[in-house]
């Protein structure tokens, strides 16, 4: 990952301010002949887009994508399609405040990176964060949509808010089906009513709360992953470290693999038709960094968000000490609207891992019992 | 990260097996005019070497560092510096005992990367796990050695081991001092006893166990780390992820932020002489992807060796059913032996950053009440 | 350089087909607080642009760019300046006419890449020739304006077109303010009647022609260039022969370095206030993959344009042979509108060696009869 | 291309100076299970070896390669085989005689890179020019070995001396079989005595001379290249230009395109069982950067060595003007030896551009009159 590019083979390059005329990607390297519609993308878009619910924030952003390059639709092809070449995608700010933010021209909030862009480069578009805000997202979102193209229908890749606050879900009641049907993503409904009554109480102190997303994809072949600086799993945490406001990444077990045994950390495998089935899965999917074939599963710990209404102490660009309140429309927790982007950016890191295995190997793994490589 | 190099501008590639005849970096990109001797390296490799202790893996062997290109000693320089040219460095492998591995040459160890490795390539050097060793790590800590004289005298980077199975030291106790004076790298001697009672029975029963390491980088200047995919915690957590059996990484109050209120977690500001003094460190010195100026702060969460006595179910590379039970000699707990590894591996992070912030910008950082950049 | 992406630090990923409905770049990596406007870039794309006399293409496109991203201009500043994150350029294409390019949908001209693209990726936007078309050097002069801030006005780049088929400018009466006054960039007016005359005869010939530009660097200090795969020259080469119809690259004396004795060769050097003052450049500025403080000088080979009336037998998707001519707008001599395009990729490639010269070693040469560098 | 690495998936880095202890590299993305020995890659460092005959440097150097990673022999593989993990090469210098270039600790040899290197570093391993030597090109050689192991059988790449100094040869009379048969891997007897006379009059003077190396890879299937930034010639260039004292690469018809017309440039088509049958080669087998099917041809100048013993104008690091001859063992022709370094730096590219091209579109190329990819 190198400035605003990240992927090796599946490339994704982000631009754009919050409060500039537009913010956009260039996804490069993507295999040609993928049917790609800007409905594709936007399907993605919908789900992280701005202004659907009382507990994110009050911006109306459209997110409408355009595809501006890399796809080709004429009589020889059955509708559109990759052709290999960059894809330029371009979602227009249609709905910025920027008289919202005058009061943070000069001043630094606390646990917001107006600071440390400021030391870096003395210059910052102040205007909504700039470049530090969370509409970068939207770009990600966009990439992942390309990414599941290159995957194919054969992974699946799905997140879920697995704790808001200090109040985490139960995961003995955990129901997939039940992340498309409350606003949080929540695999279990009986989280809902406690998540609400949280908000609400943050949401009235001027306050903001934190958040963990899980991801799961399934349906990763065996032998992704490149070790020993290009592991799935330092890939992996590397984008998802990347995503605003985050402060923790884990996989598989994760933390709690510290206090386990080796016996209970080993995941025993038994004999299936082409290799391991595994009893269980601390690993999270990834051994050595590479993938086993298991699902790959990780979690990321967002921090509450930075811009809030309580007033906090600071200093600002001329040295003063000050007191500051942010107003503007902000996400109370970031942590809900970063579900696609976690799912987004864990698409586009298999789609490249994809790629640079089967560019190394031809692709494919080895199956037990067998000689030579099963596609 | 790519393969088996990382870095942009301060590259590091490392190559070797367990039991080969050696392993080995080549460091790229470094500064000229640095002195470096090899014993500037070894007093680092000293620390991670194996065989120093009941609780580390009995075998011996030196690590002793021979350096083979890139520096340069003459009559006009003061001793032996760097000349900006690639440094290769050379480790031989002196103690391998292969035959301790036919057990495992066509078996896969639970929690282990063998089944990975087959299926990916096919073939694997299994003795002593061959590319998947933690021997690879004495590369890294190898490497972290230049890092730090990169950084220079002003940055140190220091870490320890913060807990071993479910026993997390008591942090009101810390003590930087008491890490250079135990096996464990522990900042509270009240811990030892407990870590050394809890490794025997762990050895004892042929199992092993996990850790958590702690890693602090004082005298990092605001303004280094390259957002928006280049950000310093995420270059970092690619680089602490992809240290051999860990599981986790996280930043500053890490997972522990999702539970946090945004006033909590907003690190306060008072002005100090060029910069805001921070009145907490929740951030662990990163924001938006870039240094604060604040001490760098991480957690690695290590996973317990999975080459364990205990017997495991596991299958072949014919697909037959087996039970396991890993011979060799094998630290039982690899966390312990990892603290220099994060230290280097942080190291080289920073060095890099450091680098590409100058080339950049130019280095230094802006300081407020004044205009430009303050060297 | 990796798919549609070049340069280290400073980096260049350029999108777009000739007949879609834009095109453009991002640039990754500038220096914040450079001045920059989209008239600063303007005025370079100009330079290029279609539509500006008979012996260029008649498709008129205006090639206007706009700024999306990666600039700021507040009260606190003065006037509009980059701001370290990503400048996305855009230029929307206004001038197509897809309908003259049916007859090739499905055929491959000779010379061309049709073939080529049809071969790796089975699909293919044919009209204009899609991503192949040298529409995409417009992209490469908006970046190379970026380049010229970054350099700043001790380096100028310019170029000249020294050959128009078989006719040579003598040499012996450059006179670079003369590439200003004719609409070759010819650096001696006695060519001009003599290429006009030759464009005259091929335009009626239906045929085309190919074209040498040379391209110069002033002011490049001596310590730019990373050895040894990182060498100055090597990236130029690179990037030179990555223009449209390039066909070879050559750095100094180029391939006349072959006749010449090592005498002749070597240029000599009498002392000079900090470094070399040299009696030739037979080196062209770059010795062992550094610059040496003399002018930066390449020359670079255009083929004749391989979209001509004249017909020329082929074969098409069906695998039929046919007799093709290609209609449409298109550039007699490509190399014509090359010379902007020349520059612009000089001026990257420089810019990017600056910074990671920067990065490495702090920027600066040694001087000779001194201790240490130089800013 | 970056500092001493190049390539992407097939990647290469270098490290060594001349008079240091040893040389090599690591070779990183290799795929697994390709038959590799020492004696594989030695047959080619023998064609590059010192002290084989009259006209090349007398320093007497074994060359002998060990392989000490990457590879890997047991009971079940048919021989050794590389195993996917970095193959990590290293030769031994034996016939180091530092004393010869005392004379040169200080000064700057014209032509060469001593005054750069001091520029930029400010200290270099003068004993024989350090990193700046040829001897580095014994690496390239090296892995070019393991890369025609990638590329097998069915591309071969060969390279021929077409010049030395003002005597080319005469092409009607080429024959492959005779660059076997002389020890300037011409291709034509007729040239040796002529080069030998040339050769001998340079010698006795102590001058040196430059030459033209052309290599030619058979085989190589259309679709390889990945355009725009990382074009199969542009990237053939950079590697190309990055061997010591090049001044200039061509592809195809090179520098005489430039004077063709476009129907005699563009290379009609017949139709042949699956693609193209070219009745002319002028593109070198690369259009768009994509290779053609053809034979991929391209061309290398050489500059005389520098190194002369005849006396030479120059300064040295006091600022002094001196007189300078360069004692010491040198080629008087760099570019004889460099025509094995030549072919291995165009296995090395196709290689990598091979294992892109699987990567991002699977393999294989698209033939005419059918439908899908052909393996």
């Amino acid at each position: 990952m190198s400035h605003n590019t990240f992927g090796h083979l599946f490339r994704v390059t982000t631009w754009g301010e919050s409060h500039g005329p537009a913010l956009g990607c260039v996804i490069d390297g993507c295999p040609p002949g993928l049917p790609l519609n800007e409905a594709d993308i936007q399907i993605w878009l919908d789900k992280r887009r701005p202004g659907q619910g009382k507990f994110v924030t009050q911006r109306r952003e459209p997110d409408t994508v355009r595809i501006l390059s890399g796809v080709f639709q004429d009589a020889r092809t059955d509708g559109q399609v990759t052709t290999g070449t960059p894809i330029s995608l371009i979602i227009d700010n249609v709905d910025q405040r920027s008289r919202d933010y005058a009061d943070i021209a000069s001043a630094f909030r606390p646990g917001h990176a107006d600071w440390a862009y400021f030391a870096k480069y003395g210059v910052r578009d102040y205007r909504g964060g700039g470049r530090q805000s969370a509409r970068e997202t939207a770009a990600r979102v966009a990439a992942g949509a390309v990414a599941r193209k290159v995957l194919g229908p054969g992974v699946m890749v799905r997140g879920a808010l697995v704790q808001i606050g200090p109040h985490g879900v139960d995961r003995t009641g955990w129901d997939w089906e039940e992340t498309q049907r409350n606003p949080f993503w929540a695999p279990d409904p009986a989280i809902v009513p406690v998540w609400e009554q949280h908000l609400e109480t943050i949401r009235k102190a001027g306050s903001s709360t934190g958040a963990v997303v899980e991801v799961e994809a399934i349906g990763v072949p065996a032998g992704w992953g490149a070790p020993i600086y290009g592991k799935l799993d330092a890939e992996l945490a590397a984008a998802l470290m990347s995503i605003n406001a985050t402060k923790g990444v884990e996989v598989g077990a994760g933390f709690a693999a510290a206090a386990l045994s080796g016996e209970d950390n080993a995941d025993e495998m038994r004999a299936g038709p082409e290799g391991p089935v595994f009893l269980s899965n601390h690993a999270g999917g990834v051994l050595g960094g590479i993938s086993t074939g298991q699902s790959v599963i990780a979690r990321v710990a967002f921090k509450p968000t930075s811009s809030i209404l309580a007033p906090r102490r600071s200093i600002n660009e001329a040295g003063e000490e000050i007191e500051i309140r942010t107003k503007g429309r902000h996400d109370p927790c970031v942590g809900i609207r970063a579900t696609p982007v976690v799912e987004a950016m864990t698409a586009c890191v298999l789609a490249d891992a994809f790629l640079r295995h089967r560019g190394q190997t031809g692709g494919g793994a080895f199956a037990v019992g067998r000689t030579g490589r099963v596609q």
